[in-house]
C-alpha cells in the first residue's frame, strides 16, 4: 500500500515539527546522548533521539557513556522506586549545560525522551520542557481485536498488523514503528489477540505460534510494552482434549499451569491472560456451575509464579433477552454478575469494565461496577475503534467520553470519589489498575483508517498517562505534532475534532438512549433495528414518549446499583443529566427540556444542527487544501463526503421515523419526510 | 448423514405405497416390459419400473424386446410430433392383455411410466391409471443457486449436491436419484449454479470443469433433462482477458462463440446460459450503453447454431433507491426495463420473469409484464426454497401461490387471458415458454431440510406438467406417495398442507405489504427493517396508516403496467383485491374491510389468528406419532417447534409495533406488549 509519510508517521513525523527560536534551543543539545547504561530500552530511546535530530535539526547524535564536555541529552535511570515517573531538567553546567531525562525505569526514560520530542514538536524551549511527571495508572493497556485470518473484529482500518492467512505477521518494520507510536504516548500493555477466541486464534498459545510471536513480543519489549493474549476459557477441551474445563479440576488446573510455563519458555515477560468468559456465548465458568471468581483465580494461579496477570472482562449479561418483559435491564448485569464477587479475586486479577453499562454508545452513564468494587483490582475498558462511533468514517473525537468517565463522581462513600482515583488505586488502595482501549489500528496507510482518528489512538494513550489534561489539550498536542505547531491549520483541526463529538451524537441517538443503529454492522441508522431483539437493546418508543425506565420508583431499578447520592440524581427526572434523560426515563415527546424546547422539538433540531454541523466540517476542511499533508487532506476530504451522506440518511430517518410516529411537524416547518 | 430412506426417497419410496385390491392388479403387468427400441432413458425408465415393482411387489421384472406371451408393460415412443405427450392404455388383448405407454419422445414415454407408478401409488387400478396428457409447457426448470464452495444461496438444506469445496461433485448416486425424482414429476432442464456468479464459479464455463461437469449432465440427460449453467455477462474479462464485455464487440462475441463451441465438446445437449445481468450490481450490457436485447441476442447467437437458449432474467431494477422519494416504485422497474424491447429478442431467447413485481412475497400481484410481452419468449420464475416464506423452518406449502399466478386473468386485449396461456405459448405463438423455480434442494438428508417442504418441489414439477391441476389435488397426491394412500396421516397432512400458506401469511405482512423481514438474512419480523433501506421496499407506516400508494390518480402509477381492464380493478379502492390492499393502497388503520373489521383490528386478528394457526398445526402434527415414517416425524415436530417460536416473534413484534404507533388497543382485548 503506499504510504503517506506524514500519515504513517502520525505524531512522530519529526520531519514536519516547525522550528523556531524557541525549540531551535534544543539543536545545540541534540547532537550527543549521554547514557551511562546501556540496555535494549535505552538503545531505543536513544535511538529515536538520534532520529529525531537528523530529521527535525539534519544533525548526527553521537552516543557517550560518560558525561561529555559538551551540551547533551543526559539519559538516567533510578532504579527501585515503583511506578512510572520520569523528571526533565536543564542543568546550566557551565559552560556546557545538559538536559537530563531521569526514569525511575528504562521505560520512565524512554517516555521522558519521547515528552521532550514532544516538547519540541509542541514548540516549547528546553526551559519549558522541564517537567517531573508521575503517572499512577499502572496497567495503559491497548486490547487488539485481530483474528489469526488477518480479519479484526469491528476493525475500520484495514488488515491486521500482527496475522494474516493464519500466520504471525513478519513486517517486524511495522511492527517496531507501531511499538514507537504507542510508547511514545505511554502504551506499556497490549493484548493482540480478539477477545473472541476461535479456530486457529485457539492455539496462539501453542508451541506452534509462540516461537513467531517472540519475535513481536521481543519488539514491544524494547518499548517498554508487555504483550498479553486472549484466550479461551474452553482450552482444555479445544486445545488440551481434556472431557471439562472446570477451574476447579485438578487436571484443568495443570493444564494450564503446563501451559503458561510453555508461554513464558518463549516470551519471558508475558503479561497475561485477557478473558472473555460467559459472554455472548462464550465459554466460561458458568458451564461448570463455578463464578467468575473460581475461574479467573485458577488462570491467575498459573500466571502467578511468573508475575503474569488476568484480566477478565465483566461484560457479561444474558444475550438472549426477551424484549417483552421490561423489567430486563441489560445494563443491571455486569453489576449483578460482578458486584457479590468484590474482594473475591486474587491479587493478580484484574476486571476490566466498559466505560458504561451497555456497550460504547455515543453516551452512557458510567458504569456502576466503579465505586461498587472496593477490593478487587480494576482498569476502565474504553473503545478506541469507532464501532458505534462512525466507524473513521464519520469524524468523532472520543477523548471527551472518556475524560467525563474519569472525572465522573461515583460519591461512593458520600464523598468525591471521581472514576480516576479508583482506577489509579488510590481510593481503595487497589493494587493494579489503570485503563485499556480498543485499538483502531490495522494496515490502513494511515494505521487508522482515517487520518484524523489518529487523534483517539494519541488521546488514549495520553489520557491514560495524564488523566488532568483536557480533551481540548489533548487534541491541541495531537494537532501540533501532526500538522506542526505553527500551521494555523492546527487550531481550525482542532476546532473539528471538539465540535465532532456532539456533532456526531446530534445525528444520530438523543439524549443516551443509543442503539438507533443497524444491526449487526452498527454503522447507520435503524430505528428500531435493535428494537425487539434478544440484546436487550431497546427505546420503548410509541406514539406518546421514548426512554427506558431505569428509576427504582416505576421502572429496573438500575439507578439503585449508584450510591445513593448518585442513585439520587439520576432517579429524579428534574436532576437526572439531561444528555441522559432518555437512558434512565421514559419521557413524554411533550416534555419540556430546560431549554424550552419539548422533546420531540429537541430530537428533531438536534438532528437538523448535525447534519449542519458535518456541512461545516466539510467547508472547515475545505479550506486546509494545500496548508497539510496532501493524502491526509484528501483521505479525510473523502471521508467527510462519507460522513455527510451518514448524517443526512440518520437525520432524515431519525426525524421521520418520529414524525410517522407522532404526527407532530417540525415547529421550524424545515423538511421533514413523510 | 443418517438417512431417512422415507424422507430420501420421498415420493418415490415405492416400498411405502399401499397395496390393495385396485392396484394389486398391476403385479400380474409388472414381471415383463416389453420394449421394441433401446435407448439410455428408455432403459432408465425400465430400470424404474422393475425397482417399483420389487419394492411394491417383491417381483422381478424381465425385459423383453417384443410384446410377449404374457401380459407386460410395454415401453412405445413414436417420434415426431413436438411437446411432451404420453397415453397410458390397458390393451385387452386375449389372453394376455398388456399396458401401453406411448410417449412422442422417449422422455415422454419416461413420463408414463413414472404416471404408472403415480398411479400405484395413488392406489388407482389399471383401468383407472388410463389416461392421455399433453404438456403445453416447454421448459420445466429448477434453478439452483449452488456456489462452487458448496453453499447454496438463499438454501435452508444443507450444502450443495453438485459442488464443494470448489470442485464439482462425485456422488454420482445422489445426483441420479436426484435425476429419478425431478423427472418423475416432468421436469426437465435445471441450472446447476447460482446466478450471482463470482470468483470459482466464473470458470465453469471452462475445461478447468467442463469434463467433470459432463458426468453429472450425463446422468440428468438420462432422465430427459437439459443441463443450464448461470453465467457471468462479464466473463470476457474475467477469463478471457479481454478488456471489455461489450456484447457489440467482435472480440468478445467470438470469445462467446468459443466458449460456447468448448461447452458442448463436453456437454452435447447443453441447455444453454441463465443470465443475471444489470441487476443488484451484477456486471450487464447497461455497462456499455446496451440493451438487455442487445446483450442476450449476443449470446444467443452464439448458441444458436447448438440449439442453446438464453433465460435472461428481467429481476432488474435500481437497487440504490432513495426512500424518501416516494415516487419511485421498484415494482415499476422489470417492466420498464424489459417492455420497450418487446420483440427484439432473438427466438432462442427466453425472459424469466419472477411471478411478482417484487421478490417472492408471501402474496403479490402478478408481475404486469405477463400480457406485456407479446412477442417475447418467457418463463415464470417461482421460488421453491423459502426465502421470504419460512425459510424451511415454518411450514409454507407455495403451490397456491404460483397456481394463483397461473390462473391470474392478465385482461391483455380485454379477454380472459390467464398467465398460463401465455406462458405455454397458445396466447403469443411464442416459440419457448413454461416455469422455472428455485430449487429448494441440498444434502440434507430429506434434500428440503423440511420434509414437508418436498411437497413444493413435488408440487412445482406436477403444477408445470399439468398446470389444470389445484393445489389440493396436488397436496393429495403428494401425501399419498410420501405417506401412503390408504395413510389416515395423509388427509391430515394435506390439511396441514393446505392451511400453511394463509396461516404464514396471517401470522407475518398483512395484505400483500410484505417486507416485514429482518434484512439480510430474511428470517423473522423486523416491520421497519427495510423501511429506510436502498431497496425499494417500503410499507410508509405511519400514525394513521399503512400501504404503498401504486395508483396512477395519486401514487406511483404502477396499477398502469396492466392491461386496462385490470389496471382498474386495482386503481379501485373498493374493488381492488383484499388481500392486495396494501400493495396497491395506503389506507388509514380506520378504514373498513369488507368483513366490517377496521384495517387495524384486521392486523391485530390476523396475527392472532396466525400464532393459533401454528398450534393447530402442533396439535394435529402430534396426532401422527408412530403413523409415518419416524424421522420425518421427528424432523418436522422439531420444525414446529421452531415455527411457533417464530410465529409468536411475528404476532408480538407487528402487533406491538402498530399498537405502539396508534395507541389503539386490541377490541378483544387479547394481550399485546406495550
Amino acid at each position: 500500500m503506499e504510504k503517506s509519510k506524514n500519515g504513517y508517521e502520525c505524531w512522530l513525523s519529526y520531519g514536519s515539527y516547525a522550528v523556531h527560536s524557541g525549540n531551535r534551543e534544543f539543536q545545540k543539545f541534540g547532537g550527543c546522548i549521554s547514557m551511562p547504561r546501556e540496555s535494549p530500552i535505552l538503545t531505543a530511546a536513544a535511538e529515536e533521539w538520534s532520529r529525531a535530530m537528523r530529521e527535525i535539526f539534519s544533525i548526527q547524535t553521537e552516543i557517550t557513556h560518560s558525561l561529555p564536555e559538551k551540551p547533551c541529552i543526559l539519559l538516567e535511570t533510578n532504579t527501585g522506586v515503583p511506578g512510572d515517573q520520569f523528571t526533565i531538567r536543564v542543568e546550566k553546567r557551565q559552560p556546557f549545560p545538559y538536559i537530563r531525562i531521569t526514569g525511575n525505569h528504562d521505560t520512565s526514560t524512554l517516555y521522558g525522551v519521547f515528552e521532550l520530542l514532544r516538547s519540541i514538536g509542541l514548540g516549547k524551549s528546553p526551559a519549558e520542557a522541564e517537567t517531573s511527571q508521575n503517572c499512577r495508572n499502572e496497567l495503559r493497556m491497548l486490547d487488539h481485536w485481530d483474528n489469526m485470518d488477518g480479519s479484526i473484529e469491528r476493525g475500520y482500518a484495514g488488515r491486521s498488523i500482527f496475522f494474516h492467512n493464519n500466520q504471525v505477521s513478519k513486517d517486524f518494520r511495522r511492527i517496531k514503528d507501531y511499538a514507537r507510536l504507542i510508547a511514545s504516548v505511554g502504551i506499556n500493555a497490549i493484548t493482540l489477540n480478539n477477545v473472541n477466541v476461535f479456530s486457529e486464534g485457539n492455539r496462539l498459545i501453542t508451541e506452534r505460534y509462540l516461537p513467531d510471536l517472540s519475535k513481536i513480543t521481543d519488539i514491544f519489549s524494547q518499548y517498554g510494552i508487555r504483550t498479553f493474549l486472549s484466550v479461551n476459557f474452553a482450552s482444555p477441551l479445544e486445545l488440551g482434549g481434556l472431557s471439562t474445563a472446570d477451574p476447579l479440576n485438578q487436571s484443568v488446573q495443570n493444564w494450564w499451569k503446563q501451559t503458561v510455563q510453555t508461554i513464558y519458555q518463549f516470551i519471558p515477560n508475558f503479561g497475561g491472560f485477557l478473558v472473555k468468559a460467559d459472554s455472548e456465548s462464550r465459554p466460561g465458568p458458568y458451564t461448570y456451575g463455578r463464578s467468575h471468581a473460581q475461574g479467573a483465580n485458577m488462570l491467575a494461579d498459573a500466571l502467578k509464579p511468573f508475575g503474569g496477570l488476568v484480566i477478565w472482562r465483566c461484560f457479561v449479561y444474558n444475550c438472549h433477552l426477551d424484549w417483552r418483559d421490561r423489567s430486563l435491564d441489560r445494563a443491571k448485569m455486569a453489576y449483578e454478575n460482578f458486584k457479590p464477587l468484590d474482594g473475591k479475586f486474587n491479587s493478580n486479577v484484574i476486571l476490566q469494565i466498559k466505560n458504561g453499562p451497555m456497550d460504547f454508545q455515543i453516551r452512557e452513564p458510567v458504569s456502576p461496577l466503579f465505586g461498587a468494587l472496593r477490593s478487587t483490582n480494576q482498569i476502565m475498558e474504553c473503545q478506541i475503534t469507532q464501532e458505534y462511533t462512525g466507524q473513521q468514517k464519520d469524524l468523532c473525537y472520543l477523548v471527551p467520553i472518556w475524560k467525563e468517565a474519569l472525572d465522573f463522581d461515583t460519591r461512593a462513600d458520600g464523598g468525591c470519589v471521581p472514576v480516576s482515583h479508583i482506577l489509579d488505586g488510590t481510593q481503595f488502595h487497589t493494587c493494579h489498575g489503570g485503563l485499556a482501549g480498543v485499538a483502531n489500528v490495522g494496515d490502513s496507510p494511515f494505521w487508522t483508517g482515517n487520518p484524523l482518528a489518529q487523534a483517539n489512538l494519541y488521546g488514549f494513550g495520553r489520557l491514560c498517562w495524564q488523566p488532568g489534561l483536557s480533551s481540548e489539550e489533548i487534541a491541541k498536542e495531537w494537532t501540533a505534532l501532526t500538522f506542526g505547531s505553527e500551521n494555523p491549520a492546527a487550531e481550525k483541526i482542532t476546532g473539528m475534532l471538539m465540535k465532532s463529538r456532539t456533532i456526531y451524537e446530534n445525528y444520530t441517538c438523543p439524549l443516551g438512549i443509543g442503539w438507533f443503529v443497524n444491526p449487526e454492522h452498527h454503522y447507520g441508522p435503524s430505528v428500531d433495528g435493535y428494537e425487539y431483539s434478544r440484546w436487550g437493546t431497546y427505546h420503548y418508543a410509541d406514539c406518546k414518549g421514548i426512554g427506558v425506565d431505569r428509576t427504582v420508583a416505576t421502572g429496573t431499578g438500575f439507578t439503585a446499583q449508584y450510591p445513593p447520592q448518585a442513585a439520587e440524581i439520576f432517579e429524579n427526572l428534574k436532576t437526572c443529566p439531561e444528555n441522559l434523560l432518555l437512558f434512565f426515563h421514559h419521557v413524554p415527546y411533550s416534555y419540556r427540556l430546560k431549554n424550552g424546547e419539548t422533546l420531540l422539538q429537541h430530537i428533531y433540531n438536534t438532528h437538523f444542527y448535525g447534519y449542519d454541523g458535518v456541512v461545516k466540517l466539510k467547508e472547515i476542511w475545505l479550506t486546509l487544501k494545500g496548508k497539510i499533508d496532501g493524502e491526509i487532506y484528501e483521505e479525510v476530504f473523502r471521508r467527510l463526503d462519507l460522513q455527510l451522506e451518514d448524517a443526512r440518511e440518520w437525520r432524515d430517518v431519525v426525524n421521520t421515523y418520529f414524525y410517522r410516529k407522532t404526527g407532530i411537524a417540525d415547529q421550524l416547518g424545515r423538511k421533514i419526510y413523510p
